[in-house]
């Protein structure tokens, strides 16, 4: 089991299969692209936990993902991919990024959920990009880029349906997608605390790494309370 | 003749004619969203010069423009629009923004022109947008995004044209539109060395706003040497 990989919050190991990796969660948190970082212990665990979950139920609604299984508290076995260095963003409230960059307002909803790329480089600081840009740079096709958004907005709408059960709203997440060995676009990564944006329904209280980032909250109480509104489905 | 609205590098004012507006262009010149600026007698006059000839020459080949004369040295007659607030910019080489944004090499050919567009707007630094906030943010529908951009690659295979003949590169260029009172989309605003990226063909010598930008000629030698090899034409 050679480490293929070790990325900002998790390891990337092979296997003795050929097309599967054992992900091990991290401890590790960094926000603003490094720029801040800590150790929170038992931050892994929840992402690895909060994870499955979410791919458990996405696979239930229809939705294939490089997920096989958990393997223990920390590890999942997945299904190899090559990552296509997109980072997916959708957005059905405005939050992050989105506020400066076209002068929104915190929490105005979206008549129709927004999807966003963003060119997964840390060098380049993961730029916003246009469909035209992922065409010049060879990073998709436009058949491609067509799955991504509709596979983004079906999982969009399996997730709201879910936090709408646990009484949250879906404000924003990321994912990412892959290429199996045979050209077949998965879901891939992870969607956690870490990757989506969650509010209470009534108090827009925070149960993502907002807390962190902006310092108004314990990571590990938020990601467990999530946790186990999850579990409680 | 009221002053309708002051620029950064041109006056508008009414006219006695309801949809008539005329253009003055002045001798101001600004980069980085305002962060350089200066005053060059004779810029507005080679801008005006410059702007009619192309929306001429633009007429001939069949695309029509807010333009319908020039009065003078420093002044033109345009039709009112309501300018649809976006900078459509076309790019047939790697130069400019782009090249921190993706990571790219200056001068590297793209295989097919690129469209872009930027949200006009000061206080937001003219951000580059995609088309799904173009139409989030209601500054235009499907279809008119994609007149714009075909009425973008129309005009700038005109212009490749025109420079070729002048033995130079279109580098890139950035064009504004409007609609008029009967809502058509109409090429407005200008082309001039300020809104273009032009090098010689062989020397790639700047015969554009970036000498001024980069401190690296006289910009009215630049641009007077520009308008001669137009004239010429
Ligand atoms: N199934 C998979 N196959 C191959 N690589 C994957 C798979 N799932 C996720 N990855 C990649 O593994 C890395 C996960 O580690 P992470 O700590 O999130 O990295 P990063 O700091 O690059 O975001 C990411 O680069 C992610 O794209
Ligand atoms: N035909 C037109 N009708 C109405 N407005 C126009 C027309 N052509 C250009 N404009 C607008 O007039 C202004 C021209 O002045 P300029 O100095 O270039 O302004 P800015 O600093 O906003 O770029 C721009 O806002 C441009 O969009
Ligand atoms: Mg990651
Ligand atoms: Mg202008």
């Amino acid at each position: 089991m050679t480490l293929v990989y070790e990325g900002k919050a998790k390891y990337v190991f092979s296997t003795d299969e050929n097309e599967v990796y054992r992900i091990q969660y991290k401890d590790e948190v960094t926000a603003g692209n490094g720029a801040k970082k800590d150790i929170i212990k038992g931050k892994g665990r929840l992402n690895n936990l909060i994870t499955s979950k979410f791919f458990e139920k996405l696979a239930e609604s229809g939705v294939n993902s490089h997920f096989i299984s958990r393997l223990s508290e920390t590890e999942q076995l997945v299904r190899k991919v090559d990552i296509i260095p997109l980072e997916v963003v959708v957005r059905n409230q405005a939050a992050g990024s989105i506020l400066n960059r076209l002068g929104l307002t915190k929490g105005q909803p979206f008549e129709t959920p927004l999807v966003e790329f963003y060119y997964k480089s840390d060098e380049l600081n993961d730029p916003l990009i246009t469909e035209d840009h992922i065409k010049l740079l060879h990073i998709a096709d436009d058949l491609e880029i067509q799955i991504l958004k509709e596979q983004a907005l079906t999982i969009n709408n399996i997730l709201i349906e879910l936090m709408n059960k646990m009484n949250l709203l879906l404000v924003d997440f990321k994912i990412e997608f892959g290429r199996d060995h045979n050209g077949i676009i998965l879901l891939a990564d992870e969607i956690s605390p870490d990757t989506c944006r969650i509010w209470d329904k009534t108090t827009h209280e925070n149960f993502d790494k907002d807390v962190y980032r902006e310092n108004t909250g314990s990571l590990i109480q938020t990601y467990t309370a999530f946790y186990n509104k999850l579990e409680a489905l």
